[in-house]
């Protein structure tokens, strides 16, 4: 199953509204823009490569209702539509990227129709190439996992983040396929519990065990030897630093205060060679992440919140990235990686 | 206010449902062995010297409440409710100690009345002595805070841990009552929100500036600087560790990486000079805490869960401890702290 794909008889978008889990798995139909924007905006869908996927069949939906006569009439209701898309996730990346890449293709069209067909067949090509990728990065980094592991992650860096298999969960996916017995320690991820919420869920779902911690229990289960490695997923890799959901770091140096192998699954795609630590402004959340849960108030209304999405782990702290071209070992040279 | 203390008029327990902060403080009565155990178990009170002050107060209601007609009955109530109380808690050595102390003062008794009387009275000067005592760590602690520090602290170990003034917090207190400005970064304590739903109402009903974050984050705000200082209270001091709440060890490596300074403060009580590490079973808490929060499920129903009450951080990890005689720095010797 897909986390997001295009039903091409319906000529709509499927798709697992996240909100829902692990509660309930709710698939959604969207068939008109609103939805999918609506969907977007409200995190049913989330992760960056799953944000791809849902913007190229953003447009996918954008050339099918469009009533354009005219090929200029029908780029035109396309390039508002990538727009509309664009500014449901501003520092989305990856959507911004998928709803241009989708645009770009269009420069092939010769009539009405063969827009419409290069459309629906690029949106359709960013989905395939994010499980291929996916796929191949599980197929570099299963040899990074040995029978019998336990292995710890944190947030979700799973099926649900992209359009499937994963790249985190999918290393783990790759070994179990070879035959390898691997369990899962998940970090429940504070504070909006992608890992008790998802990752667990996830891997319940493939029937592989998994255990769910406090992220601050991670020291703990490396110090009394229920640990073998740490395989977390990445933001941004730039040439000193991995970007990856906030408590990435502190994982990171109790894996080495432990001697534990500590492994980043990212698509080239997340490199930034020509960044550094100091040139990435840390996003913060709203303080409220932290004040609520679940509706419910757990901390004073008005008390200060610090709430960074992100940390940065320093090179020195990871033992290998893998990626869909292979495992590749410090010290890093990201041009080299990426060629 | 006093956060748990005996109504002699009434003859019950009245205490803060610790349960219900920070959007409510509730006072609730226990008139019965089995509502204060009740509240012991659910963590309506709770902290180390509390629950000594709820293991004396206990035994108060014990010898209250029994129909003993004779000295040798009346004392095996007693030692039945004793049981009972060290039951909630297992791994609590101050309620263990508390109620000991109590069985031992009636040593002292020679009829029925005169039982009663010590009792309570033990009871009593057990709650009386708690806040002496962590005015004594505080008056001992302020030392090691100077003016501007921003100290990082875990799960509360503040007046609502003890009857009043706290240990880390009474720390922290004794430091601002010395004019000293101290910022407090307050970690939310999962899976029970010990830190955002007490700590931060504490020191905010105080004026003590305090920031929350997620467990996860102490690593970031290390590495960028923004801590320094760690304090946080104890459970239990052995020969080789500290136990103290889950994700105490976690924040000690941390500290140690970025050479931070990890002080515990904690009365003499807490002490176990015959304990060691591996004669302590840690205690495993029930896994719904991390299944549901607020009554509201955030993870698989049927999630297998790992629940440690405690770790341990062992003696290396630690700057100084301070108790009511003064700071220790290591190597310790518990013998010699405790004389």
């Amino acid at each position: 199953m897909r986390t997001i794909d295009w039903n091409d008889e319906s000529k709509n978008i499927v798709l697992v509204d996240q909100t829902y889990l692990p509660v309930e798995l709710k698939i959604i139909e969207c068939d008109n823009l609103a939805s999918i924007c609506e969907a977007i905006r409200s995190l049913r869908v989330r992760g960056a490569p799953a944000l791809a996927a849902a913007g190229g069949f953003g447009m996918a939906l954008a050339v099918t209702l469009s009533s354009a006569t005219s090929m200029e009439m029908l780029l035109k209701d396309l390039k508002v539509a990538g727009d509309t898309l664009k500014a449901t996730r501003p520092t989305a990346v990856n959507l911004a990227w998928a709803v241009n890449r989708v645009l770009k293709a269009t420069e092939d069209a010769y009539d009405l129709d063969s827009i419409k067909d290069i459309v629906i067949s690029e949106a359709i090509r960013i989905a395939d190439e994010d499980v291929k990728i996916n796929k191949s990065i599980g197929k570099h980094g299963h040899r990074l996992l040995e029978d019998g592991d336990r292995v710890i992650t944190h947030c979700n860096a799973g099926r649900m983040a992209c359009v499937d298999w994963g790249t985190a969960l999918g290393v783990i996916r790759s070994a179990v396929e070879k035959g390898k017995d691997i369990e899962v320690i998940a970090c429940e991820t504070r504070p909006l519990n992608q890992g008790s919420r998802i990752t667990t869920w996830e891997l319940m779902q493939d029937n592989i065990p998994v255990t769910l911690i406090t992220d601050s229990m991670s020291g703990h289960v490396m110090k009394n030897g229920m640990v073998d490695k740490v395989i977390v997923g990445a933001d941004r890799i730039t040439q000193d630093v991995v970007f990856n959901k906030i408590g990435t770091y502190t994982h990171s140096v109790l894996a080495r205060e432990h001697e534990i192998p500590f492994f980043v699954a990212a698509p080239i795609s997340t490199f930034d060679p020509n960044g550094w630590e100091e040139t990435v402004k840390i996003e913060e959340r709203d303080p409220d992440e932290l004040r609520y849960m679940a509706g419910q108030q757990i901390a004073p209304a008005n008390v200060r919140v610090y709430n960074p999405a992100f940390d940065a782990t320093p090179m020195e702290n990871i033992t290998a990235i893998v990626t869909e071209k292979g495992i590749f070992q410090p010290p890093f040279l990201l041009d080299e990686v990426m060629m």
